[in-house]
């Protein structure tokens, strides 16, 4: 192979390829940032951007290698030419389960767009085979880009076409669905689908990725391993979040969609399930079941309600807070509020005139506590009796940002304010924890 | 005495206590929902309410045993005549470093308002060195009732007028400052007297109760005193907030004011250091410092800096948050806004129009992250260095509560926006773990 072979690899690093007389498949050594990586030398990705060496180490994993004036790149020989393992045919795997993968955008699916700052490159399904060659092993994986959206640009349109989506997937056989996504409002999005996802036969599992591209500890591929075998062979039939229980690599923590908050900017494990436990966790590649109460695989035929309502805001109460952010929703047309109060689940009294006046246009109202942790009782003193009064129902231990995409979600599939209401007080996808699974039916 | 000495206890509980020839002094036996009492009788306290019984313990506590109609009440005998172990003269205390205690309200300062749902009747100086007579072992101390407000009712006027009260307690002489204050937006005032009281020379130390009164295991007598002895020998001298450490009354813990949080709604352990640790705790009637580095006792001359802006807003993001609440902040003369946005510091491209406009118009804008663990990095992706373009200003790892509280005080102690943006960036009270205290002058 001559240099033509080096793809797509450009500018700086590719001239510094040519210089040590680099070809694809060449054994390299690359010294970059005071680590030293050994292995093969691998086109560049069509997502990889223009400062990564793409190497395949010994372990079978392909990983980018910052390139800049201070890399230090080596030839060491010529290695056997690499084969692309393509993404293998069905009939080659027969046996194993069906894994449908849906691209929405984030880290963990274009490691290159938030090096560059583009969102056009997200993975393509071979791409993803060739990054992490032991997904065929656990299943036979399809991959679709819905979107390639950053996640604080996800919006409720968005969770109605990923449930669409996760059912045409399950409806055409997926025995599993994974959801790749941005971790900044992922746990909105794993509330949302929890909703809409009614009477659900097979895990659907989030993940995202911690990581950003040019770090070769990205958590990309072990946490993509870890969410294709549990939509595979978890037991659980629920809308969960699948990511690092801790720093280490040894096992990926599921989160029940509705209990998860993203509760560190950066850390690994930066989800956690807030006043419950997780549901599972895999470690050794086994799922090891935490809950005991869960949705079984194969309970029920998909339902999905994938309405939701544009006119609902979440306010998160401070002291000094106007009353009149509360009339300017109303005049606005706004059909739902919760607020994310203080301790207990109270608000100043100086809101209460306008809490009246939501109310009495028609405005639902609910309570949640900005402390995170622990439960809204608001019969305990007087400022929470008097806005039960005045009907701001609180909702026990629901997650504040739960709530808000549940209120969306009971206004968007009820005919009038009292079906949101009935919805809200039911525990559908188990954001009460305290409260019994509703199985009944809707509508 | 006869059964006037019942002094105010009133209604079926009096009648209940003359039924049985109780007097004030006798030894009691009390059984109330299920646990058995005993101790001997007291007066009823000004602060309680009707439907309590006040007991002096063995150990010494006076509790409020809670009495209804399933409540029965035994009298043991006489026992000898308790004597109220009234205030202390200063004189007879010689040697004692002297704390002030202010009272603002909330569940350690009126056992009884809060089950009776009234606010006027917070704790007398008389009052609580009757309920904690163990006070005074440690400190000559007086009380002053400030406010009596739910914590959720309280403004920056409020923080004014507390620092202005510790000014005015130290510059007599105080050698310690305790704040009483309802837990529900406690660490929004730590954080507002953590900037406000410059150069501080002794501890300001806040303090809360999780538990409602009717309960004898209130955690309010170990807070006070644990925070008593803390302001008058802690070596620390500046604005925390003293509460349990963990479930047991083994330690109090000490938060910076600007990086604590309540984390739960009920928990006794509610309180939490945020993105640090804290800076001492008190065990066995012994600080032991944590932080390395702290401000000393004693260091400087106080200066108080208590402007508080009217017209700042903490805007929580949420998936479709409309960019019309920019603009209606804009347009109502808002100065400065603190944006609780996703992961390292993001918000919906959405709103990048309505930031613009408001930074045109002079409203200043920061960041900060609804994860609440971890820093804002604005440099990442896209979306944070566009935000930056727009004059977005990342706030590092402040919690987005104290980020609200500075840009109150920074916008209301400076001539300009630059002069505000200026002490925006300027660690003043630790609210930044990572940077340098200032230590230069102001203004």
């Amino acid at each position: 192979m001559g240099e033509d072979s080096l793809h797509d690899y450009r500018g700086g690093l590719r001239k510094a390829l040519i210089d040590v007389g680099a070809d694809i498949g060449d054994h390299m050594r690359v010294e970059s940032r005071g680590r030293v990586y050994e292995g093969t030398l691998m086109p560049r990705l069509e997502s990889e951007d223009d400062r990564h060496i793409v190497l395949k180490l010994r372990n079978g994993y392909n990983i980018g290698v910052y390139f800049d004036e201070g890399t230090r790149i080596e030839r060491l020989g010529q290695a056997e030419k690499p084969e692309f393992r393509p993404p293998p045919l069905p009939e080659t795997q027969e046996g194993l389960p069906r894994v449908s993968i849906i691209s929405t955008g984030g880290t963990i699916a274009s490691r290159v767009d938030y090096t560059t700052g583009g969102v056009h490159a997200a993975i393509s399904s071979r791409d993803l085979l060739s990054i992490v060659p032991e997904l065929s092993d656990h299943a036979i994986v399809d991959a679709d880009i819905l979107y390639s959206v950053f996640s604080e640009n996800i919006e409720s349109d968005h969770w109605s076409g990923m449930a669409r989506k996760a059912e045409e997937k399950i409806q055409e056989g997926a025995q599993g669905v994974v959801i790749t996504h941005g971790t900044d409002t992922m746990g909105y999005s794993s509330a949302a689908l929890s909703f809409a996802l009614r009477s659900l036969p097979v895990p659907v599992i989030f993940v995202g990725s911690q990581r950003s591209s040019d770090r070769p500890s990205s958590d990309a591929a072990t946490n993509l391993v870890g969410v294709v075998t549990a939509a595979a062979t978890a037991p659980f039939a629920e809308v969960v979040l699948g990511m690092h229980e801790t720093t280490s690599d040894t096992s990926i923590v599921f989160h029940r969609g509705t209990k998860v908050r993203k509760c560190h900017t950066s850390a690994r494990y930066a989800f956690q399930s807030v006043n419950s436990s997780p549901l599972a966790r895999l470690v050794d590649g086994e799922i090891e079941m935490i809950a005991e109460d869960y949705r079984r695989r194969g309970e029920g035929a998909l339902e999905v309600m994938d309405g939701f309502e544009e006119k609902v805001a979440l306010l998160k109460f401070h002291p000094g807070l106007r009353p009149e952010l509360i009339d300017v929703l109303v005049d606005d047309g706004y059909r739902g509020v919760i607020l994310e109060g203080t301790g207990l689940g109270h608000v100043s009294e100086g809101l209460n005139e306008s809490i009246r006046r939501a109310i009495e246009e028609d405005v639902i109202l609910y309570m949640t506590s900005q402390c995170i942790w622990g439960r809204v009782d608001m019969d305990v003193y007087t400022t929470g009796r008097e806005l039960q009064m005045i009907g701001v129902e609180p909702l026990g231990d629901m997650l504040p940002e739960t709530a808000f995409v549940k209120l969306k979600w009971a206004l968007g599939n009820s005919e009038d304010i009292d079906g949101a209401r009935e919805l809200m007080r039911r525990n559908i996808a188990g954001e009460y924890t305290d409260r019994t699974l509703y199985t009944g039916e809707f509508g």
